[in-house]
């Protein structure tokens, strides 16, 4: 269409800071920085799951999960300007979620046990495959930062750049330091935040001050032995299991989901399990109830056996008018409302469980 | 960036369904269609202002005016298909926003007081100019429907399109004929809702059950006298005063708000005037103290001066906290949970005084 990314013309609120070349740039895989989320693989860079597993899985897992969904990077400087530099050799740019949110970067600064928004890196359509985006800050003062990286992109680099003679250390950890890992479709994947930091598990991240790592795989959550086996044997202070979007039918749900469930709690016998029915439950076009049926009935047996640490986020309880009150961006994945949520919703749950 | 737009490869919730060429379509510019927020132009299509005023205002309210932010279309049938068909001769699609908010419809049910969200009508960025989406519904009951027009594009033409032998009527009018006018910055605009009916003012008038007209101009409102006589000549119950982000400076607001506020109160002695303040009122990057100031200052005035329907809506009470909170895409503009806030505070007033 004609006009197409050219309303800054009109609109210099619609302007994007370019770096002034004053800056030096870091590789986020060296001391001091500390990513997170995300594994170094040489030659190909960031993923959710080692290759060879993930290739086991199925091909959608195989390339999903490169996308950096979840990824962080923390560090802490006085740098009255931050920039990223990145290389995307893969991209998911969609008519219902922003390109902020599928590929740029949000900073968040934390101080005093709390987390401010700082600003997005937000990459314009035509910036490929690599792009270079600055922030000018208000202040220079030593601060914490963590940066979310892209949700539905792939990073083979990523540099963070800040001015010459500004501080760089490593910053502070999270304060649980063990991550809660969620498995789940495209909603889990982060589908369709309007920025990385707007997805539920981030929300729920910097609420509780944790590590997380985000296994949502968009269409490719279908809980398979290799997954389930690969997530049993994570270290991890917690477990959100969401996979109902992306199972092919509730019979297949019936086939899988106790069967996850199993797996994990034999690894993990004293960590919380939280197990959750989509909360697009009313959406005329899917079968929310005998679907939420099958993981309820998980969830009950869970309990019959004597499992103590076992909770249940449902669908049909929690987000029951989701769909007709438009919590969503196309009648399937959560907007930045719908999100906030989800995030209330297993918030409140992990916020009593964690350790 | 390989991969754009192909995600449904892999991901069949991200697939888009097309018309199967069993629907009638019908112009909405005739009978029984009803259209609200728009005026149309032979020739050159749908426009929120007549484009000889807007053209006086500046080159940008001449463009933007042409975007059918706020454009809404009512009807009722019973067809379980409905369908859209439109020529889009200029769109914005912008890194920052959805497709589906800038260039993309939704569609609201009616029923018993209550509005359901019943879809979205989301274009592909390859679709231009012209594109018809379908969406399939659940059941096929006569019901009242609401069709929110995209937010940053501008329509040469709309039809609707049933399922042959279904029923087409004009369904329910507003409860409250007379709109709303919203006069404001790209915010006021719709930048950046998700969906062109999670824009402030389609939330409020969900809730409220009122027409309304959206006069908000990317970057292009400045107070000007033309759009204020303009908009002193509306016929309208109610309206809200919202430009501090596009005006220049704290010192051209001081020079033209409380002018323009006189303009429309010598106009309109009893209708409820509501001013307000930028919800990114703490955003380090702008001077919002000055501006809220200028604006509270016209408000102190105004009620000095024994106007008794006048109310404001301080940045500094009710959204000090927006900025800080991530509330905005890109520090700047609104998310979905930015607008659901703004909403509730103009929404909360507004309830209160209309008639």
């Amino acid at each position: 269409m004609s006009g197409e990314n050219e309303i800054s013309k009109i609109d210099k609120n619609f302007t994007h800071v370019t770096s002034d070349g004053e800056l030096l740039f870091y590789d986020v895989n060296k001391a001091p920085f500390r990513v997170y989320g995300l594994l170094w693989e040489d030659g190909t860079g960031f993923t959710r799951m080692p290759s060879d597993i993930a290739g086991k899985v199925s091909d959608g897992v195989f390339t999903l999960a490169k996308n950096t969904a979840g990824g962080r990077v923390r560090f802490s400087t006085d740098s009255s300007v931050i920039a990223v530099r990145c290389r995307i050799p893969q991209s998911w740019r969609m008519a219902h979620m922003t390109d902020a949110g599928s590929a740029g970067f949000d900073l968040y600064n934390y101080s005093e046990g709390k987390q401010r928004f700082v600003g997005a890196f937000i990459p314009q359509r035509a910036n490929t495959p690599e792009y270079e985006l600055t922030l000018k800050l208000a202040t220079s003062e030593m601060r914490d930062f963590v940066l979310d990286m892209p949700l539905f992109s792939s990073l083979s680099s990523l540099e963070i750049g800040l001015q010459k003679g500004s501080a760089l250390n490593c910053g502070s950890e999270y304060k649980h330091k063990k991550p809660i890992v969620f498995y789940g479709s495209s909603i889990t994947h982060g589908a369709c935040a309007s920025r990385p930091g707007l997805c539920y598990e981030a929300i729920i991240s910097r609420r509780l001050d944790t590590d997380f790592v985000n296994l949502g795989f968009s269409g490719g959550a279908k809980g398979e032995d290799t997954v389930m086996t690969y997530i049993a044997g994570l270290d991890m202070s917690m477990f959100v299991y969401d996979y109902d979007y992306n199972a092919p039918s509730a019979e297949h749900l019936m086939a899988t989901h106790y069967k996850g469930y199993r797996k994990v709690r034999d690894s993990h016998p004293d960590i919380p399990i939280i197990m959750a029915s989509s909360p697009n439950f009313s959406n005329p076009a899917r079968d929310g109830k005998a679907r939420r049926d099958v993981i309820a009935a998980t969830y009950e047996k869970a309990l019959s056996e004597g499992d103590k640490n076992v909770y249940f986020v449902d669908g049909e309880k929690e987000f029951a008018t989701f769909f007709d009150d438009g919590r969503t961006v196309d009648g399937t994945h959560p907007n930045d409302v719908g999100f906030e949520i989800m995030a209330k919703a297993f918030g409140d749950i992990a916020e009593k469980l964690i350790k």
